[in-house]
């Protein structure tokens, strides 16, 4: 938290003031800390988990926000039901990062997939979440689930057509996650697909973020055939929204229509976010975002 | 800005803290101003201009932030065309506060809309929005409008039976803005209307308030036959999201499909958030939030 001690006495009371994401040069957001549960330096990062009276419990590695309980389950399960109910039959799943375990706890729910594994870098990120967010540290516990400690891209480089769906839960492309916002990275990520793959990652908001998202859509579409931008809203990123890119190896695939549809129904009414409709709605984007992103899809 | 000064130093440099929203004991936005336009204190509250390099020109009243360059396309957009393209035929249309002229300069733009009455009741934002926010202020000179200087609840309940639309673009529900959010407002709103009238009204943020929005539900369902709750993404409000409450003297009321398609062809490609398809996506709300209002819309 090298950063915010500055503005500690704010009120007289301890602030978290969120300066590790892009932009926050510009704008930050401050969250009272109601109590503070564990900080710790691993091997990788700063690790911060602290309760806030409106976001509840949220975990914080290197000065961002990474979820709180108010609204992890947009990002959670949205990042997960997108992609898999995009693909015909998404049986084996892979999944980067999401070291707080609230991807694995969404992608192991779906009816379809037998077989996930994970790669987080850092243990202690998974032992924090398990001991202090129990509500997504549960995501560990799935026998579907392999979980090894060890760098994404060298996992994915290592093994080629293996996986149906590919899931990029990553922080911002600052820092060592730089690397999964690289070509290098997608190509690495296509020829780890099965027939038909598809990924989904972490994409920045395109109120503060869109030449960053063009830039990505001219990288990735020279890799796969078919891609595109699906947006949620979660209150603790900066903006309020995030979205996902979301590519696949299939020229004719349909991303705004969920597929699975009668098998998902006995999942559906124990989720928080994710609906059907709603899958549809996040491909439905501001006019100056889509005219933006047309032009890219339009020029490869 | 009295809260204001226990950040200023912050990073050396000064940053707006938002202090004067709901909620802002347990998060704020902070944003750095790059540069002042004006501060002054009107007769009525603290009206503040500053631009930020992400969010361009911004206004503050009261330290709540009202709108920002960069964003407040979707909150105007869609709290005017919403409603204007829900009523069959929206020829009158009253609104209630909107001091920036953002709403005054959409409204105006629709093709089926003839008359525009607004009530502000500080003339002095109007003012700085015409010099320092010409984006905005713009709207004020369209030969649509007539702009009276005056309590907006005054007006409604001395007009009965006169618009088809009425859009309420208030702050927060705390001070002078309590009043629109009573079931007494809401009342004299139904009587202003005329036959198969609506209403748009600012509705907070259901991350946040979903609780307010749930007694709104509660009090508004005793006047109006029909109602729903849309939802925008806004990058400067709290949590990013807020939405607005439409409800309609039409029992049959289609509130999800856009109509006027094909006269509001010629304006829909100069908007820079509203489509149709963002129309409907609108009213797709996350399933934690539609089962709360399904509850009280089935409980009456």
């Amino acid at each position: 938290m090298a950063n915010n001690e500055q503005c500690k006495n704010h009120d007289n009371e301890d602030w978290f003031v969120e300066t590790g994401v892009l932009n926050s040069d510009q704008c930050r957001l401050t969250i009272k800390i109601g109590r503070k549960l564990i900080e710790k330096q691993s091997k990788y990062q700063n690790i911060l988990a602290f309760e806030n009276e409106k976001f509840g419990r949220c975990l914080v590695l290197d000065d961002a926000i990474q979820c709180t309980e108010l609204d992890e389950c947009s990002y959670q399960e949205m990042i997960s039901f997108l992609p898999l109910n995009i693909h015909p039959n998404p049986e084996r799943v892979l999944i980067i990062g999401g070291g707080d375990g609230g991807v694995a706890r969404e992608v192991a729910k779906h009816p379809l997939v037998k077989h996930v594994v994970q790669c987080e870098i850092d243990s202690e990120v998974v032992e924090i979440s398990k001991k202090y967010l129990p509500f997504m540290g549960v995501g560990f516990e799935n026998e579907k689930l392999k979980l090894f400690f060890q760098d994404g891209y060298e996992y994915v480089r290592n093994h080629k057509n293996e996986f149906d769906v590919i899931i990029t839960d990553s922080s911002d492309p600052k820092g060592p996650a730089t690397t999964l916002y690289q070509s290098e990275y997608y190509q690495a990520l296509y020829e780890c697909l099965r027939h038909d793959g598809i990924i989904c990652c972490q994409a920045e908001s395109y109120w503060f973020d869109l030449e960053f998202i063009k830039n990505l859509f001219h990288k990735v579409q020279q890799i796969f055939p078919s891609l595109a931008y699906a947006s949620t809203a979660v209150a603790s990123y900066p903006s309020g929204q995030i979205g996902f890119l979301i590519a696949s190896k299939s020229k004719t695939v349909d991303f705004k229509h969920a597929k699975h549809q009668e098998k998902f129904q006995k999942i559906a009414e124990k989720l928080r976010y994710y609906s059907p409709e709603m899958h549809s709605s996040a491909f439905i984007l501001p006019m100056f975002v889509q005219r933006q992103l047309d032009q890219v899809l339009n020029n490869p």
